[in-house]
């Protein structure tokens, strides 16, 4: 089954003002949704990172896939891999998303090929993709209810405007009352909160105030993206140290693998076992064994979109096994294909235990491209349809309105920096640590 | 695609008396046959480790396999790897044959399993198996002259003794001829020598010699199987290191990885830089961080029989990879399947650099399962043949006589040290490090 044609769509999706260390959400998230055609006439889908520099990869790419059996892959990789160790870098995404992250670029447009190619041998075959890869090892995947302090507004510009489901979240007992309405409409069954954004006071209240709520049964994760100093870092690990056991962790609480490390130290010399986990510090095979040497992390949090796709994801989770880490599932803005790959990857990982992070919430029914709409939780998870490769088909309308919202927009990169200058304070400068 | 049956055929096949530290080869490799039936009438085929332990680990499992589908083994592999861990144990391969390591036989079984079972949904596809993992990183597999100090004989006992192709090997001068022989029929590139078995001064004269009969373009090895101490290993590593440059190795010279650690110290100290490779000290993926800890393995000699197939295979080649480790594959004594099994599952890692060891030389066409008869090499290379599934289908007459003759003989597990005491010294024990 041989690629023909190679089509890209750039889209822009109504996205809430979510603020993070790295600044505030724009109005529109920017994602590209990739179709291969192959000569048997089936069409595989995926979706992945937006904007001008993940697209000028995937067109750059497009001569070295057409003609190419969807099932040989590898000497795709090894042509890609040669190209990303001749152009070197071994940067962290302390500075960098990951859409934007030159180091990952190759095994990003590698992914967005090979989730394409899965979907299009799995509707060849009837055969779900997590099956193409050796087989589920769960038909469920649990993502967690990922909060974020927010400002009001539900997203979109002029016309386009989206309801606000959520409204203004700046304050604990304004977090407490969005994960209830995320549990309510989800049933999730772990709770991250993306902090980073107030003062880490206000964010260990926060943390508190959900424990308060939701009880020791439902696993806590705070992930403040590197806003920390390591001495912040340690002290607001010793102040949750209850609230984030029972199978919480700690996200990226400072910048690079020593200062993590240094993090990790500190909070054992004071008998605090809480996991560390990352998808800044480590965001790449080579940082793995250089993570271990300073137990800086416990818990890789992978993301089949930026490993390499979904065989590298399961090597990850076989990798981090081996290391005695974790694993568990970072995530972007998305739609509906993405969090069927996602759902895919992370079925296919016998080592993937935490729920999976998912911004899935954040966007709504009238910005899916997926055909029939939205892709349903229960009980705060996805589960494998019995339906062939990913398992979705696209809504051409949809798409088409989304193409055009793209065309539209003044901007081509994510820059939540921009944003916050433009929106919040023109002064704002991303500073770390902040605290 | 549903496994219907599992069908065990334990064969033996004649073999010559080859030495290594172990002892002495026995008149016959003992090797099981197995064949799953699907649902869909397609059979699927693979060879592994023969003998008692290995058959009853895999009649052991059949309860498990009916009814399951071939695509989907990832909880079996679940299963088994809870089991193992239960089990415990971190025994290296120092004392133990592959076979009969209790540590991978979990790997073991599922690997035999996972074999027939991509050669049943190859067939199923019309797709070679290598390409059901991803594609190709090529189109053939080198393997090396696998040379070994031999006595006289040709293997096989009573009227089923066979022509002894090679004559006795334990000088120099033999090894130089059987290397000849071995290029002229099989256009091997590579050389590896297993030693271990003469004094350390006649097994360098020996590398000496074959480095002056064929130049430094063949690269060469040796792999005493720890039959060496450290301060030995060092010595030969000193005197060898013209001989194993471009690249040759020094393979297990001693035991642990501690020692190998030793070794590889030494060495650089005195500007040797002759990279290690092991599959005695390094059998299973948790002794990987530790021999990259101890720079104690430069390469890593894997074998999808025991290291759990071919994914996993595929998973240490990318391990290796990331920790700027090189990988080839381990050899035991084996039939046209198996080859056709390591040839896909080598053609499947991109990183799998060196010539692959393989026995396969030491078989004749008497003693093959394959229809057809033996697999060809061309240059010293296995191409993937155009046909599904590993390429190869049984020839049920041979199977039967192999059956025959396994039922006759009085072993059932591979014991050099016994057939070393047998035939060539009453008083023989393996002693390590014996030089």
């Amino acid at each position: 089954m041989k690629i023909t044609a190679l089509h890209l769509h750039p889209i822009a999706v109504a996205d809430p003002p979510l603020r993070s260390s790295y600044g505030l959400h724009a109005p529109y998230a920017i994602r590209t949704i990739v179709e291969i055609e192959t000569d048997e006439g089936i069409r595989g889908v995926s979706e992945t990172y937006g904007g001008e520099r993940p697209l000028a990869a995937l067109r750059a790419a497009e001569p070295k896939l057409i003609g190419r059996d969807v099932f040989q892959l590898t000497r795709l990789w090894m042509e890609f891999e040669a190209q990303a160790a001749e152009a070197g870098g071994d940067r962290s995404q302390t500075w960098m998303v990951p859409g934007e992250n030159p180091i990952d670029q190759h095994a990003r447009t590698f992914a967005a090929i090979e989730f394409a190619s899965l979907d299009a041998i799995g509707k060849a075959l009837n055969k779900p993709v997590c099956d193409l890869l050796g087989g589920r090892a769960r038909d469920e995947v649990a993502f967690s209810a990922y909060l974020f302090y927010k400002h009001a507004g539900g997203g979109g510009l002029g016309g386009d405007e989206r309801e606000d489901e959520y409204g203004e979240g700046l304050t604990p007992e304004a977090m407490v009352r969005q994960a209830k309405d995320f549990i309510a409409r989800y049933g999730f069954r772990e709770i991250k909160l993306k902090g980073g954004v107030l003062d880490p006071e206000v964010e260990i209240e926060t943390i508190r105030a959900l424990r308060r709520e939701f009880g020791p049964a439902v696993p806590l994760r705070i992930d403040p993206n590197c806003a920390w100093s390591v001495d912040t870092s340690v002290k607001v690990g010793e102040a949750l140290v209850e609230e984030l056991s029972n199978g919480g962790y700690l996200e990226d609480p400072c910048a690079t693998i020593e200062g993590m490390g240094e993090v990790r130290r500190r909070l054992l010399a004071k008998g605090i076992d809480t996991p560390q986990a990352s998808n800044v510090a480590v965001t790449a095979f080579p940082h793995i064994p250089m993570a271990w040497k300073h137990d800086a992390v416990q818990i890789v949090l992978s993301d089949p979109h930026y490993w390499g796709g979904m065989r590298a994801q399961q090597q990850l989770d076989h990798f981090c096994h081996v290391f005695g880490m974790g694993v568990s599932m970072h995530s972007n803005n998305h739609l509906g294909v993405s969090l069927m790959a996602m759902t895919h990857a992370a079925a296919a990982c016998p080592h993937l235990t935490y729920a999976c992070d998912t911004h899935y919430p954040w966007q709504t029914a009238r910005d899916e491209v997926v055909a029939g709409g939205r892709i349903p939780f229960v009980n705060g998870c996805v589960r494998i349809p019995s339906k062939p490769g990913l398992g979705v088909e696209l809504d051409y309308d949809q798409l088409a309105r989304l193409k055009e919202r793209y065309e539209a927009l003044p901007y081509r990169k994510r820059d939540d920096e921009a944003e916050m200058r433009k929106r919040v304070d023109p002064n704002w400068k991303r500073i770390l640590p902040r605290w």
